[in-house]
């Protein structure tokens, strides 16, 4: 598993919510898997829920169509832009990765804000074809604005 | 045509914008080449015309003279912050790539703003002395501000 | 001194600040150093002189032992964003390297602010144990709230 493969399987993520392509997203999980948002206050305290919750592809999936049927993010755009992967360390296969990010929203008249940075906690390793998937993709934000949270997968 | 390589010429088309070395922006295209500013939204319209148009190395050395008559960039600094490039696909040595951006403008006295976000859609092939150089690089915005994108090179 | 290694130690770097894990971030560097913090408008001055300054992993560890009495860096977060690496030379195993970074800053209410922008000035070696560390690190700003800069390392 060598970071050129991390950078991969990162773009083909922010490509999938940017584009809004979101039906691609769940595929970049494994199955069961674990998806989770949360914060770094949270993550300090020890807290383990968080304000998103998915443990397999069909739950990534529902929300995938609860976000069509809502038409909410066709309101604004989002830009991802993600930083180096930090592997911390590699076992039977498997990665443990931390992955900076930062989110820009735009709205329709162009305007454009800050909407979210952090961390991607992940663990990933590959499926049964060879493919690399995200077997835990953790969300921790610094800080970010979680009424609209729920539009979209951060 | 691996990641490495992709990352270097994006981090040399980023360094000499940023730079304020223009001279070397257009050396980084092929020649005949496409490069053109457009929106995300004219796009998903199908509208093929941009902002801006280049359609060979000639057009894009004019604009940089231009550029230096105005001296409108000395009015502020520009940062780019490229993300992780996704190759779409490969064929006959050439490549379809998308790499998302975001620029920071940064005024006189050190106020920065948001200036575009957005998505390079690129396909680079090596030239006769085997560098990479984008045969087309379509900037892709999600929204900008355009009165002030005639300024410099997306 | 391939890109990969490369990502790795502005990863670990921008890791150790951003987890407030400030103990790590003298280790990221050579023993005797360079640290310098300074503007994009003093170098093209020729001002030798910066905002910050340390030549060795001494003053790296004073600096952090200054930050942790302080207690500053807890009202707030930063979230540091790293592009791309460009090497711009390579000799006797040390290389030079430019790599633009953004930082944004978050406050205890979740709100975000671009902090400062820039490009690090890199020269980077590996040590007797074969570990990449950085000799030097000018960080160089775009434009930048000096009045804060002094709280973290950037």
């Amino acid at each position: 598993m060598d970071v050129a493969r991390l950078v991969e399987l990162n773009a083909a993520y922010v490509r999938a919510i940017d584009n809004e392509k979101f039906e691609q997203w769940p595929k970049l999980f494994a199955d069961p898997c674990l998806y989770k948002v949360t914060t770094a206050e949270n993550v300090a305290k020890g807290y383990e829920s968080g304000i998103m919750y998915a443990d397999s592809r069909a739950m990534l999936e529902d929300r995938v169509s609860a976000l069509r049927e809502a038409n909410i993010y066709e309101r604004q755009r989002y830009r991802h832009v993600v930083g180096l992967p930090m592997v911390l360390n590699r076992k039977n296969g498997a990665a443990s990765v931390e992955t900076p990010f930062l989110i820009v929203r735009i709205m329709g008249d162009g305007t454009m804000a800050l909407f979210a940075t952090g961390c991607y906690h992940d663990k990933v390793a590959t499926d049964g074809t060879g493919a690399l998937k995200f077997v835990e993709r953790i969300v921790v934000c610094d800080g970010a604005r979680f009424d609209t949270l729920v539009a979209i997968p951060l």
